[in-house]
This record gives C-alpha cells, sequence and structure tokens, in this order.
C-alpha cells in the first residue's frame, strides 16, 4: 500500500499552530532543534516510512509471525526493514543523551511514531515496545541497569518487551500469580507463565529485554505487592557481551485477527533470572511509567491507521468511475463519474479527515505537555497530559477504526478482498482500541481518575485556557456552546456521582467521547484561523466547516444520553444477559 | 461458538406484540399457520441452527473455501450440514406452494433467516443466493421455467446465484459489459465477466442455476438496457434430467476479510446458454425482486451476527473475575467480580441486546407489511415495506457490526485472538454493511427515492400510525418527541433540497440513521407496555428503559448536524482530497 507520510501538516502544526520555535528556543535541551533540523528529520522519517517500509506492510500481514518449537520467526522483509530503522537511530530519538538517546522534543517523537505506525504497525509494534521500555528503565533504573541497557537499546540491537497480562489477570493485575524468589547474589528467581506479551520473542534482534510484572513471597495481596523486573533473554556479561540464555521461552504465539506479523507470545519463566527494576512492590507504578508513554502511542497507532486508510480510500475515490453526479455528469466523456461526486462518499472522506487532522493536532497538543513537564518541570503541563492521555489513547484508537471502517465503505465490495489491502488496515487499528488498556479502561482513568482526583479543576482551567485562545470567528459562538456543554456535564456527572456510585462507569465512555470532540473542536477552530491561504489552507477551513457541520452536534446528542442516572444500566439481572 | 436461536422472543414478537394468530387465520393462504405449528417449525429451526449448524462456523472460517483448476471447494464440515438445511425444507419455506414451496408466512421466514444466518453465515450464503433466485424466477418466470427450476431448488437439490457486478461496474450497473446473442432456438449466447458472485460455483449441489445481468445487441445505453438471464451450470433436458455443462466457469475466487467459507466468484461467461428471464430491456427491474429480498436477508444477516457476538460477550462476562464493583465486592470468595459489575460492560451488552431485540421486532414488522402485500393486495403496506427495506439492510447491518465489535470489546485482548470465535464475528458481519447495496446506497435509496418520491407521504402516515399506537406510558413523551424531530427532519430536508441538489446525498447516512433510531423507540415502548411480569418481561422493561436513556438520545445530535447545507461536504477541491 502507497503511503506518503503527512510532511506539510507536520510543518503547519508544529510552526504555525503551536509555534515550537519560539518554545523550544528557550529550553536549553530543546535549543539545537531548529526549523531546519526539525524538517530534515521529518522529511527522513517521511522517507523511510513511505519506501522502505509502508512495502514491507502487506507482505507482512500475509506472512505473518511463526512458531516452531520457541523460536519465533518474523517475515523475510521485516528483517532490512527494522535494521533501517534501528541503524536510522529512530528508537532513541526521544531517549537519554547520557545513553545515546537522541533527547528529541516529544512533539517530533509524536510524528515520527505516526508515520512508524502508519507504514506498518505491526513492524512498529517491535519498535514501541522497546521505546517504552527504555523509558521504564531510564525512569527507574540503577545507573548499572542504564548503562547496561540504554544503549543497545536506543540503538536498536536489542528489544524490549513488557510482560504483564497472565490468562486470568489482564485488566485486574492485582490477581497475578507470577512469583520472583529473592537469590543470594541479589538477583530474583521468576516464575511463572505470561500471555499477550507483544513481541516477547522473535528473530529481529539479539537479545530482547522484558520487564515482568511479579510477586514477591511477603508481597502485600493485590496492585500494591507487585514488582517490576528486568529478565533479558541473554544474561548480560560485565563487559556487556551476551552470557547464557535465560530461563524463560515462548510456548506459542496467538493468532490474530490483525497485526499478525507482530509475534505476540505466551511466555513461560521458569526461573527465570531477574533485577528488580526501582523499588520492591512498586511495580506497577513502575509500569505505568511505560504504560503512559504506550497509551499516547497507542492513540498515534490509531491515527496512523486512519490517515493510511484515508489515503487508500482519498486515491480510491478519485480514480473509481461509478455513477453521475446528481448535479449533472461532470465527466461526461468518461463511462462515469469518480466517486467524488457522490456527497455521501466526500462525507465519508471529510469525517476520515476531519478526525485525523484533528488527532493529529490533539496528539502533538498531549506531546507539548509531555516537553513541558519533563524539560521545563511545569506541573501544570504535567498534570494536563496525564488528563489528556486516555482521550489520546481511546479517541484517536476509536477515531482511527472508525476511518479505517469508512475508507473500507468507500471501496464497496473492493475493501472487503485483500487485495486492495483496506481490509487489513481495518484488522489492524481494532487492536489499538483493546491493548495497553481497553478504550473502556482508559474511559474510567479519564473520568473516574483524573477528572475526579481534583473535581474537575485541571479540566476546568484547561477549558478556560482554550475560551480564551484565538480562534476562527465563525467558530467561536459553537465552540463556546461547546465549552459550556463540557463543564456543564462534568459539573453534573460528579455532583451526581456522589449519589450514584455506578454513575462514573456507566457514562465514562460516552463522556469521554463528549470530551474528545469538544478538544477537536478547540484545535480545528484554532487551525482554521491560522490557515493560510493556498490549496492546503483551504482545505483545513473546509475541513474546519464540515467539523462543525456535521461532527460536533453529535455533542448533543452526548450530553441528552449523559443526563441519565446509572440505573437502567444497573438494573438488569445478572441471570437476564 | 455456542448458539441458541431466540425462541423465546420469537414467541412474544409474533403471539404478544404483532399478534399474528388474529391475522393469520383471516388470510386463507396462512390459516394453516397456526401458532402450535408456529412454534413447531421455530423450535425445529433452533435446534437444527443451535446443534448442526452452528458447530460448524468456526472450522468454516479456518478451513476456507478453496478454487483450483476451476472446481471450488467448501469444507468438509458444510456438507452434512447443507444436506440438513436443504432436507429439511428450509430453502422453500417462503416458496410457492405450486412448485414445491411451503408458503410460510415472511415473518416466519424472517426468523427462521436470523437463525440460519446467526449459526453460520458463510453457509448460510449459499442458501439465501438460491432463495432469492427463486423468488425472481417465481414472480418473472414463465410456466414452464418455473416447473423447471423451482422445485429442485426449493429442496435444496440445485443452488441459485446472482450476477450483476462487473469489475468496473459495481453500484453503477448501467456500465456493464456482458452481451447476449438472440440464438435461432430462442436461447442467447452469453459473454462476458462477472466478480463478486457469491456461490456461483461450489460443490454442495448437483446444478447451480445463474441469474446473470447482460446485454442485448440492441439494447439501449445505460440501466434501461439491461435482461435477465438464466443461467444453469448443466443445461437441462427436456425431462428434467442435467443434460451438458454450460459454457462458464469460476476463474477464481476472492481471498477475503471475513466470510471466508463463502464462495466469491470471477465468473467467465464464454458463449453460455442463457434462457431470458422476464422482458427484454427489463432485467433490472427483475433483478431489483431479488434484490429488495435479499436486503431484508442481509439485514437479518446482521442481526444474527449481532445476536451471536452478544450470546458470546455475555456468556464470557459472566464467567470471566476481573476487578471488583465500586459499590464493594460482589464475589467476596472469589479472586474478582464478574466482569457483569462494571457498568461499561454493562452499557456494551445493554446497547448490543436494545439494537438486536428491536431489530428483530424491526424485521418482523417490515415482513409483516410484506405478507400483508403479497397475501392482501395492502398497497399501503407494499409502499411501506418498499420505505422499511433500506433501514432494515442498512441499520440492522450497521447495528450487528457495531454490536460485534462491541461483543469484542468485552472480551478484552481474549476477543482479538482467534480462539473465541468473536473476531470472525467481526469479520463476518462486516460484509452486510457492503454487499447488496452498500449502506450508503440504502440510505440514498431511502431518502433520495423512498421518501422523496412521495414528497414523504408514506413517512408521515407511518409516523401517524406511530404515534396512535399503544405505548409504555413512560416512553410515550420520549417517542412523541422523537416522531416529532423525525417529522421535522423530514420536512426541512425536502424543502431545502429544492435549493440545495446535493443536500439529499450529505445528509442520506445520518437521516437513516435517524429513522431508525425513531422505530426502534417505537417498537421498543410497545414492547415494554406489553412485556409480561416475569424475568423475560422485566429484562425486556429494562432494557427498553437503557433503550430510552442512553440510544435514542443520539437523535438529537443527529438533528442537529442535519441542520446544515451540502456546502462543507461539496467545497472541497477534488485534487485537495
Amino acid at each position: 500500500m502507497d503511503y506518503k507520510a503527512p510532511e506539510q501538516d507536520a510543518k503547519f502544526l508544529l510552526f504555525d499552530l503551536f509555534r515550537v520555535q519560539d518554545i523550544w528556543s528557550e529550553i536549553p535541551a530543546l535549543s539545537d532543534f531548529s526549523e531546519d533540523l526539525t524538517q530534515a528529520i521529518v522529511a527522513e522519517g517521511a522517507r523511510l516510512t513511505s519506501e522502505v517500509i509502508a512495502p514491507t506492510n502487506q507482505i507482512g500481514d500475509e506472512e505473518g509471525a511463526h512458531w516452531e518449537d520457541g523460536v519465533v520467526t518474523t517475515p523475510a522483509v521485516f528483517k532490512n526493514a527494522y535494521q533501517e530503522v534501528a541503524q536510522g537511530g529512530w528508537l532513541g530519538i526521544a531517549g537519554n543523551p547520557d545513553f545515546g538517546g537522541q533527547g528529541m522534543p516529544k512533539m517530533l517523537a509524536c510524528l515520527v511514531e505516526e508515520m512508524l505506525w502508519a507504514s506498518n504497525s505491526s513492524l512498529y509494534l517491535y519498535g514501541t515496545l522497546t521505546v517504552g521500555s527504555t523509558l521504564a528503565i531510564d525512569t527507574h533504573g540503577t545507573p548499572e541497569q542504564k548503562q547496561t541497557y540504554l544503549p543497545k537499546m536506543y540503538s536498536g540491537e536489542w528489544a524490549g518487551a513488557m510482560a504483564l497480562t497472565e490468562s486470568h489477570a489482564g485488566t485486574d493485575l492485582g490477581i497475578m500469580r507470577s512469583r520472583a524468589e529473592p537469590q543470594a547474589n541479589g538477583s530474583y528467581s521468576i516464575t511463572g507463565t505470561k500471555i499477550f506479551i507483544t513481541g516477547g520473542e522473535h528473530d529481529l534482534v539479539e537479545n530482547i529485554i522484558h520487564l515482568v510484572l511479579a510477586k514477591l513471597p511477603d508481597a502485600p495481596p493485590g496492585t500494591k505487592g507487585i514488582s517490576l523486573f528486568i529478565v533479558p533473554k541473554f544474561l548480560v556479561d560485565e563487559d556487556g557481551s551476551l552470557g547464557e540464555r535465560n530461563g524463560w521461552a515462548s510456548g506459542s504465539i496467538e493468532h490474530k485477527m490483525g497485526i499478525r506479523a507482530s509475534a505476540t507470545n505466551v511466555i513461560n519463566y521458569d526461573g527465570a533470572t531477574g533485577y528488580l527494576l526501582g523499588e520492591e512492590n512498586q511495580g506497577l507504578a513502575a509500569m505505568f511509567t511505560m504504560m503512559n508513554y504506550e497509551r499516547l502511542s497507542v492513540g498515534l497507532q490509531g491515527l496512523g491507521s486512519g490517515d493510511l486508510a484515508y489515503q487508500q480510500a482519498a486515491a480510491y475515490a478519485k480514480d473509481r468511475l461509478q455513477g453521475r453526479a446528481s448535479t449533472g455528469a461532470q465527466n461526461p466523456d468518461g463511462p462515469a463519474d469518480s466517486l467524488l461526486v457522490h456527497p455521501d462518499v466526500r462525507r465519508m472522506l471529510l469525517s476520515q479527515r476531519a478526525y485525523n487532522e484533528g488527532g493529529r493536532a490533539f496528539a502533538l497538543f498531549v506531546g507539548l505537555q509531555l516537553d513541558l513537564a519533563k524539560f521545563n518541570g511545569d506541573k501544570d503541563a504535567g498534570r494536563l497530559s496525564e488528563l489528556l492521555t486516555p482521550i489520546a489513547k481511546a479517541y484517536l484508537s476509536d477515531k482511527g477504526f472508525e476511518g479505517a471502517v469508512n475508507a473500507q465503505q468507500v471501496f464497496g465490495g473492493h475493501g472487503y478482498i485483500k487485495e486492495w489491502g483496506v481490509e487489513q488496515i481495518v484488522r489492524d487499528a481494532r487492536i489499538a482500541q483493546i491493548y495497553e488498556g481497553t478504550n473502556g479502561v482508559q474511559a474510567a482513568d479519564l473520568l473516574g481518575r483524573k477528572v475526579m482526583r481534583d473535581n474537575g479543576a485541571t479540566l476546568r482551567q484547561f477549558v478556560d485556557m482554550m475560551a480564551q485562545s484565538e480562534v476562527a470567528e465563525e467558530f467561536q459562538p459553537a465552540l463556546n456552546e461547546a465549552l459550556d456543554r463540557l463543564i456543564r456535564v462534568t459539573s453534573s456527572v460528579i455532583e451526581r456521582s456522589a449519589e450514584d456510585p455506578n454513575l462514573i462507569g456507566a457514562v465514562s465512555t460516552d463522556y469521554l467521547e463528549l470530551t474528545g470532540l469538544t478538544m477537536f473542536a478547540w484545535l480545528w477552530a484554532r487551525m482554521a484561523a491560522i490557515a493560510p491561504d493556498d490549496e492546503f489552507g483551504q482545505a483545513k477551513k473546509v475541513t474546519a466547516r464540515f467539523f462543525f457541520d456535521r461532527l460536533l452536534p453529535k455533542a448533543e446528542g452526548l450530553e441528552a444520553g449523559l443526563v441519565a442516572d446509572s440505573a437502567s444500566v444497573m438494573s438488569m439481572l445478572d441471570d437476564s444477559f
């Protein structure tokens, strides 16, 4: 499948919308990232993903990953593609410069990640788990651990994986059974079986560093008794060379709906050697360092899938001749007009675009908050990024899947057969709504934790900030209404939840959708205000208008549904289901 | 996958909601269908689909259909299952009794079809094309054609297929190229290549009767120059025995996202012998006899997939222990509570149920109109069935897919792997939104043809009828509001479309969703009014409340979006897509 990275939009968002040139120049660690350098990085990422990686996407799906006697084989075309990603330094772009990382701003990393996801989700899964693992090691590791693992992982010579889930313990990690026995030499002996371990075993690298959650013998019950361990495939000798094979093996890989070239392993730990990462019994918090990174990344996966799907559908709609415009033939010399004359086809394409471009702006805005928190110690930005992360994960992955389904619909029957590739995007995109905490879990996190923990204060502060932004005049009234609605609904839910403890859970998914719509409306109103007067800018303005005309109005229906209490959700007898 | 046919709901809908005992007893052709006989038929259909067919569903997906040198092989388990469907007479249930059909009311056939779809969509595709073909032959055939084909097709000894699409001509059939040359003996020589021919070639029966659209040499251009032909795989001798192989062959089958055990053929007609069905150049109208049948049937496919998915998700949610209720442990002796304690899980299950049970009631209501039109010559009912058919096709298939996706979400990661089967339902359900006219085509048919052709008169008449129904008091105000909204939006769109010719196309999909929601609201309000005071009835009432609390409010958002004109949809430059 052809893929063209969104270079022009990236430039618009970074330099026109968010004006990073003014922000980064004030931050010593980022002042090297000039406009020229940034654009060169984006251009090189665009070249790599469009020319090298995208051509491996469909082949990878057809070939899939294979398991035999504990050995996992990835598609043949993946070897070179992964090497190019690794050797280009793309897995260390946001990494710690003290250990070989490139220390790029998260905003830039977000753009690169989107391209990597879009061009081949299965392939980049091996990368993103590596990146997430380095983040956990960098944040919680000892200086020796960082020195041992980070340089080799940033360079892509070694990969990472996270081992959380057990067959009976998915969302509910507190009931996991994997054990860690302290050994005399300070290491731990890890025993248990983990499932759904993305990239737990594969043939792309020489060593794979697992981060494994397990319980110490005297651990308190539940989530407060979970510790995190570094459990490499090959133990690392003191000189950094690879030693003996550790005591774990892949028991099988899953047969999945999509991301078929990503190996999802069952891993059996049989007294494997592990090293404590961070503090005892603080494993879940340490793992969340990685999870939060992964959650934004999975949102970018949804966005990448959505953009890849849009590009296929737009190209098909331009080429495919079928039917005539209701206002008279537009291509009178041809046998029929292009699909683009049909308003319903345009509606599908514009919906995809509005969510994709809105989603890209949203992801970069979250990235900006992460940068301000990390490099400026800005606590408000840190809290805001925590509020926005579940929205980025769930709303972008929901809209990515919806967009892929819409793109498939534009293709008609040709979208359902493998040949055109768009059905693969639908299958691949679906996982982003499920893993790294299902989107229901994200919604519960948003409303039940992030909004409730300060009674909506962070949200209100953000709404104030949105209300004071400079936006396109024509959208100001609708935006104001949307912001008022979000405040009104938030206040109402907080108030009513005191008497109705199931309310939060009953409304959280619709609430998340309302926040997503509202924040996208703000971004579209801002983008429309600064869009240039060229073709690119005109398209932005039309898409903004479409968003306000046709997508934002859904918020009215969401509010109307959020008025209900939890009774109708809770009163069905269990046996009646 | 386990499947339990909805016997109790069928009884409730037929005898309590629609009171068919009062209707059928007044229609001579249907007066034999007593309550006892009807329940026995439903029970036997339930047994067949639950015990014989459902166990072939996952195996069929794994094995798929295979093509080699023009020979198409279906999964081994399909042979016996198809024989049981055929020998049980299930393909002739609604057929003409003069030629061996059983003349059942359409309402009853709808229930049976839903079960057949639910238990194995791939398998029933071979059946539904056969049923649709018999309907076209019965309506348009000569007495000799009926005698030659119908008995063998009703009995399932021969199958049917419809050959419309060409690679460049999908929705736009007017540009097809297949030719029919008249022969001296009154037959025609058919030449051309058709794609997407479901069941065009397979190994389940001894003969396959194609209905093929092609153009006569002197045909007028476009859709007015298309004729329909009967083109059997084996020519039939005068004594009814099979003669020589006809001049067509399967060139290949498609590799598809789902319904993998249904063979989707490319068929090459190379001077094949065809017999005109109906009048010259009237082929499209004749084909639409079949298409309209198929469209309701595809709606039932969506419903069947939705119910199958719901059943998997509900069973999983009851069994799977994960997390604790926010109001305190419900299963304190177990490691965790069941998923059912989580409001968001219940929300997903209740949404599925509300759309499934609403959809079943809606499909039966359409079936009732078809029965009244066919057996009583009721023209109002006929017009109403035409208005409702695109809604049945699109809304039920949209909600079936959405429900399957929701069911998959309830499973979390386990929903994405093949083992549990629910990902197959998602892949299978997706096609129902695409084939037999995409759901965008259905929306254009609903608003652009069925509503516009009488300026909304049939719709208004139906809204009046809904407003006068006896419904549960608690839902009367919300229902009235919904009915007013539908009238308001319809009037507004009709009025504005005079000045804005692209408006119909720009809003048709949202308009179809609004009609579906409104009509489901009416059915839920009626069902709640008559639901008995037992567990079944309580569940109905709770689901009705959930529908009014949480699903119907979406209509407010739809109306708000339908206010817009077509400008934002149409003003993007083609090159900017």
